[in-house]
């Protein structure tokens, strides 16, 4: 897809229609994006999907073919299509950078300009903020499961469509995943490839050895063997060993095998025996097959001798949980040239939204280790010790003295024009891995996580207090 | 994404480049898309994702930058390299039509060709089929909820990437979806679209009355108001109704309000009464919040009075089991000049593969209902009665006496050419349609359904007993 101007929910443009029939399109507004909650009872977030973001809302027009699509709705004015076709959008937005730890109820986005600019957008940043932080977090938690060995994102052939592969494959980069299968993602964005042989490979020849040999003389120096097509145990792994040793004297060495079914516990400990046993301790074992989070961590809880994970369909997907539930609301308006606050009242505690232009400000310690958030004002900068308030829990508060208070809201876009340098997925990659460090063991565990603290500042507090009064 | 040629594990090219080596990339070979379980325990699957794959088999072709992007790796040898640069897929392909039902271990599509070209198909077939049919499936269980209300799909902001929503409207229409938010793809794919308007649309005015009167100023004569912004019954329903009588004085009608938060059940039943009582029989109850089968079906068995479903984040990605876990197997090769059918063992009993090119036929009896499907090998044709055993479990077999046998796998490439014409997605919906009408109720219901038969030929049955014996 070229370009995702059209990749919107019609009700975005029959209220951008409204709001020009209004005359109401030009009036400036704020909005937030955030999510309420971490999928899988998490500790964190990583965000990822700003760079997709940003190339959306500088490219974002409406061609001539989708002014003709629109008109044939009949939904439409002339005067309206006739600006839309004009239509650019020029407001600001600020962003937490790829990479960067985000937590429920803090925007991670925020939009700022005419309530046209800033409302038509809606539907599609949520679609490319939503999933792929979705699936960077998903990443970071498997490669925590993993203690940190390298695992390889397999999920091309189970992922929701063609772009929820290659969405998935970027995001699990910037997650901590260390190569994909994907060789569009491989190529499009810059991420390393692996990939050896399916069970086809072995089928197609006459025994598995003759398809071994024929594997090893094409690929002498990157040889990893799938040894589970008949028998792991009695055919397989002495099939490999056999290879290995034939490449051995050609001046080559195996590089791996692969188990794709079976007791991974059990064939990983028996393969590394009989590897050893052979003379072959540097061959390293890859397993693949459903895996996930908890069954990583199983597996290594039961000694299993797993070098590489080969992870696909839990992973792209999200198993368990599949979307990532973030939302857009409005923080605020201009009436009479001055900023007003807007709310939004509900029943539902977590759905009552946070008012105003805010900042995140993230607390670190002298060790550079995330103490916890704080919400201000926008015009607001904490210094020192700042004592904040739990959005969502009555009478819970905690002072963070920090040695130092970072924005992590950064300009990305002003009136329009991108301020920010495109970031390399290495770099984003990295920084997840840092950030990842600098978070308390207790809230990066992917069972039972220590809530991170996040707070408003008091005059946010007191503002969204009084709006709630205001309200009832 | 133009095109999907690189969209593709890397084993799937390291294998090509094996066979171009071993001279074995021009031996011919049968290969069979299927699955292995219908999702969430559902009694069918609704095909779909034909269209795209037809179109990725017909131009597949690798360009100057990815041949440069290949080379890069340095895996590839240059011989094949230049081969694949002129690499075109040239096979045959037989595929179920979209629309139609499939189930678990019957080939929805196969590929016969060369080894390489039948080979580097995989994954991007898997990618496309996997997954539209996976949404068709849980888009005709939602309808089935529903009992045949209308359905307005709205999973565009958190499906999992662009073409995570394109596909799944694409898809969720065919399944029996009536509608989608997705302005995209009502553009490509001419998809019915429906939208109104959001919470931040009455937020942005300073009452809610005055945004109701704007929208309705707006679209007299398609207007539909979310009512709990602030509250449902004692502040939204009143403001509709109050903007209803306005439209209805200068000749138009209120065509329906949309309930999004709270007690669906409760809400939509009370709704109604101040509606009823006010003089609007006619306008229509929308509702929409998280909802999913089971939900849509509990609403109903309460007495819930809601015309109108929008359904969201657990259609499009599937929640509970977000793909569907389609397999792509080989099942025989050309060895010289004969087909020689192949299996791949398994010690567990749902991965031993069904060998040999074949054909599925499905039994109808003289109302055109389905009675059970019947593998068998492709140069037979079923007549009269037929007895056929069950490929999972020993000792289950059935005999099925129809008036008509119908062939599933329907040709669609010919030689590398298309021979079968598009269909239009409207036809591909009314098929699944009609198709469901035709499937036992027993076999159609949401919860415990009875399985639907489908059964190995006797010659098919027992050639695969004997390689399962020659393999042990």
């Amino acid at each position: 897809m070229s370009s995702y101007s059209m990749l919107t929910d019609l009700y975005q443009l029959t209220m951008l229609s409204g709001y020009f029939q209004s005359g109401k399109h030009r009036q400036k507004a704020a909005f937030d994006l955030y999510f309420r909650r971490v999928p899988v009872q998490g500790g964190f977030c990583v965000a990822a999907g700003l760079e997709p973001a940003l190339e959306y809302l500088t490219g974002l027009r409406f061609d001539a073919d989708d002014i003709a699509y629109l008109a044939s709705l009949e939904l439409f004015q002339a005067d309206f299509l006739e600006w839309l076709a004009d239509f650019r959008f020029q407001g600001d937005v600020w962003a937490v950078p790829e990479g960067e730890l985000v937590f429920p109820n803090e925007p991670m986005l925020k939009v700022e300009g005419t309530l046209a600019e800033a409302q038509i957008v809606e539907s599609t940043l949520l679609n490319l903020l939503n999933f792929q932080t979705l699936i960077a977090t998903r990443a970071a938690r498997l490669k925590i499961a993993a203690r940190g060995a390298p695992i390889l994102e397999f999920g091309l052939r189970r992922a929701q469509g063609p772009d929820g592969a290659m969405s998935a494959s970027r995001a699990a980069y910037i997650g901590g995943c260390d190569a994909t299968s994907n060789t569009l993602a491989g190529q499009r964005f810059d991420i390393p490839v692996k990939g050896t042989h399916a069970h086809s490979w072995v089928m197609s020849f006459s025994s598995e050895l003759e398809a071994f040999r024929a594997y090893a003389k094409a690929y002498p120096d990157s040889c990893i063997l799938l040894v589970d097509t008949y028998d792991t145990l009695e055919i397989g792994v002495p099939n490999a060993i056999t290879v290995g040793r034939e490449l051995r004297r050609q001046g080559h060495e195996l590089k791996g095998i692969r188990l794709d079914s079976g007791d991974l516990a059990l064939l990983s400990k028996k393969a590394r025996q009989l590897l050893d046993e052979a003379g072959f301790p540097e061959v390293a074992i890859v397993a693949s097959n459903d895996l996930d989070e908890q069954l990583i961590d199983s597996l290594l809880q039961q000694g299993a001798r797993i070098d590489i994970w080969g992870v696909g369909t839990n992973l792209v997907t999200s198993r368990g949980e599949p979307a990532l539930g973030g939302v857009y609301k409005l923080a605020a308006v201009v009436e009479d040239d001055q900023w007003v606050p807007r709310i939004k009242l509900s029943g539902n505690p977590v759905k009552t939204t946070i008012p105003a232009r805010k900042q995140v400000w993230r607390a670190f310690d002298g060790r550079g280790r995330m103490l916890g958030d704080v919400l201000s004002l926008l015009d607001e900068e904490p210094r020192g010790e700042v004592k904040s308030y739990d959005p969502l829990y009555a009478g819970q508060a905690r002072s963070l003295s920090p040695d130092r208070w970072e924005p992590m809201l950064k300009p990305a876009i002003r009136s329009g024009t991108r301020v920010v340098e495109p970031v390399s997925l290495h770099s984003s990659r990295e920084l997840a891995r840092r950030n990842l460090e600098s978070l308390a063991p207790e809230s990066r565990r992917r069972l039972n996580p220590e809530r991170y603290w996040v707070g408003l500042a008091g005059s946010l507090h007191q503002l969204r207090n009084q709006l709630i009064d205001a309200g009832r």
